[in-house]
């Protein structure tokens, strides 16, 4: 995506918000779901009942609603099902407004979130092609290069190696990049829906290395996917012989086909598009490959006009998940401040909350289990007083880094795009909640 | 549920096993999975493809499969989504042969799983009155009874009160009824299926029996849920204290209709019908309310003629999954023995797999997080020699309690009914592999 390309996209997504079919504009869908955690607002209901009477939300099925439930039967049990969720859930991931929707990306509607897992139908995409579709039975693993014996895989030979699972993230680097300059996006769908948790299982990559055999000169790993854009990044060998997985379950079942469906590469805590979906073969070589995504793309440019590049590791971020950006609190009384806390280098140790802008702060709760390179609850009870309150959370990983203000992450990566800058944005987010409990983004540090 | 109709059931069930439509035939949709995790037999490929030319699969979207996905573009990503499965992942929960489909249950497909969390789609179902269809905004919780002040709550004030998330089991008592006197059902979806793990979110119980003021006097809490059969249990109050929750999430999301929506009360490690879904009243009591489903149902029936009332607690149970009955392995060479174990008491502390029947023990490799009341993976490397042999998992959770052989299970409890007996079979689950790869359920003690 060229610079040019960014401008105008930015463009389309602030007019997108005054356009009522946008999933930004307040109207929309995530207006419509806010009486599910804040006030039920007439309008809002309105909208929600014509679209129940047109037609179901997508994932669920349309019922009848009975006046008194429990004087009829309910839907029976049908003999071979795989169940679909309420028709009265509505939130959806929603489409950030590129030129074309196959080289584009859907947020987690985080806002609605509880506990740490995403669900699996609503776990963030991006892609660089669209989705593609393919047969498992014919997909084949190939390892070339620098080995002792070239070989390929199928995944039914993959599935019948040792495996592994772990609950972990993934992070797009590009989660954020509307953010730098200054507050657009509303909502924390848009700010930070760029990350997901799943339960993911597969084969220690280290497996199939030590099955080809790396000779000593191989220092990286290509990773390529099957779909249109055959996306590759380079990774360190250190790094796939360490934790890397070839992940073919999320969730307790196979991975989902916008995840990478049949197989997909999990590089723990490093940037999301390194996760390469689709894997269809893997090449090692003494030297990183500079493809286009690794040095066109998903490179930071400094203020000194020099860029860094394999900029590997997601730095420790937290963000409030509620009270967030387009929510309406009901009035002065209790509400939990909840959201979530990652690291791409470990786990949280600890979580600050402030609503006053940080000049007081609380420590948070941390719901266990707390893993490393996962999503990570937190909650603080609160009373609110019916006044102005600026609320902010600030995590610290278990290596001690603290997650900065924009103000000291922007000293040292300035603002050096159309946006400000692209990737790798982890400073702490504020919400401004209103004496009238409306709650809006804004920068404040 | 009458003996004779048990009776009747099990037969209807075990002739439904030679009717093709049936999930237990072999040729059917357990059958056509098997490629997956094992050989690709070509009557079961074509029997995919065949379903593949008329209909996705439950919870799938057809689409066209390219000859070579890296040279055309994939699926373009929607402006509101919420996604689905691969066409190609066929897994269902399969259906119970009950005389009706709204008193009945469906088991989660366990051979196919990964992992601890079950898809929230495939989660088991019992329900008594089929699955009750309610809108969240009109949905009430009552409290009465011995307490200082009768209160209502809406899922609107629930969400608003301090919350917790916990990654934990649920498994109905009957799971396994089938299996008392003799081997009965095929596959572990069968024999084991009425077990699944989430995360789930929701306000811890004691939030709101604080919240109403219980009285010195009351001992016991009567959960009523919003069905067609507005199932009751008593739970005691130190249970409901200690860490009943009050749950609207699951995996991430408003919890499912069939296991609750808007709202289930969650009485960890206890027996899955305490666990009341689309829960509407809690009344307080100093006795139990000795409702039907734990006088005449839900009991457990002794040799003596007396029978154990309020046998709450789920004991220490495992199975191996992979390999197991119906699957057909490619012959010798290495496999994955792999399957959960779990205690309704605690974690489990070691897991032990014989290949012998019994003979020879091997402690299994236990994956983390091994979480109290949840399921916990299991894996063991093993090389099969092509001969016979018999597969047994035998776990230990940290109360010290070892799970029992069916001998020794059945020395205690007798066979009383129709089926033996009903409820609490957390026997040792035996496979037996032959010579030419066919896995089969098979006593062995």
């Amino acid at each position: 995506m060229t610079e040019e390309l960014l401008v105008a996209e930015a463009r389309m997504l602030s007019e997108s918000r005054e356009d009522p079919r946008s999933p930004y504009f307040r109207g929309g869908t995530l207006g419509r779901r806010r009486f599910m955690l804040s006030s039920i607002a007439a309008g809002a209901t309105v909208a929600a009942s014509s679209r129940r009477a047109t037609a179901a939300p997508p994932g669920s099925v349309q019922r009848e609603v009975p006046t008194d439930p429990s004087k009829v039967l309910g839907a029976p049990l049908e003999d071979e099902s795989y169940g679909l969720r309420s028709q009265f859930e509505t939130e959806v991931r929603t489409r950030f407004k590129t030129s074309t929707p196959h080289s584009s990306w859907t947020f987690t509607p985080l806002e609605h979130g509880c506990g740490i897992i995403t669900p699996s139908g609503l776990h963030f995409e991006r892609s660089h092609a669209g989705t593609p579709t393919i047969d498992p039975r014919k997909h084949l693993l190939y390892v070339n290069g620098m080995v002792n014996q070239t070989k390929k895989y199928s995944i039914r030979e993959l599935r019948r190696l040792p495996s592994i699972s772990r609950i972990m993230l993934i992070e797009c680097s590009g989660n954020g990049l509307t953010e730098w300059s200054k507050p657009t996006l509303k909502t924390v769908q848009g700010t930070h829906g760029l990350t997901s948790t799943s339960e993911w299982t597969g084969v220690p990559l280290s497996t199939i290395l030590n099955d080809v055999g790396v000779r000593s000169a191989a220092k990286w790993v290509l990773a390529e996917g099957n779909d249109g854009a055959a996306m590759t990044r380079s990774i360190p060998i250190a790094k796939a012989m360490k934790d890397c997985m070839l992940a073919y379950g999320q969730n307790g079942e196979a991975i989902r086909p916008e995840q990478g469906y049949p197989l997909r590469l999990m590089v723990p805590g490093y940037e999301g598009n390194m996760h390469i979906k689709w894997l269809r073969r893997l090449e090692l070589s003494d030297a990183p490959f500079m493809t286009r995504e690794e040095t066109s793309k998903y490179t930071d440019l400094l203020t000194s006009g020099k860029a860094v590049q394999f900029s590997f590791e997601m730095e420790a971020k937290s963000v409030i998940t509620s009270p967030s950006g387009e929510m309406l609190l009901d009035g002065p009384g209790f509400y939990e401040i909840t959201g979530i806390a990652w690291s791409g280098r470990g786990a949280i140790k600890q979580v600050d909350v402030t609503v006053d802008g940080g000049r007081n702060w609380k420590v948070a709760l941390l719901q266990s289990p707390v893993l490393p390179i996962c999503h990570t609850r937190f909650r603080l009870p609160w009373q609110w007083d019916g006044k102005e309150a600026i609320l902010q959370s600030r995590c610290v990983d278990d290596t001690g880094y603290v997650q900065p203000t924009l103000g000291q992450l922007v000293a040292v990566r300035g603002l050096n795009g159309p946006l400000g800058s692209i990737y790798h944005l982890n400073a702490i987010q504020s919400w401004r909640l209103a004496s009238d409990g409306r709650v809006s983004n804004v920068h404040y540090y």
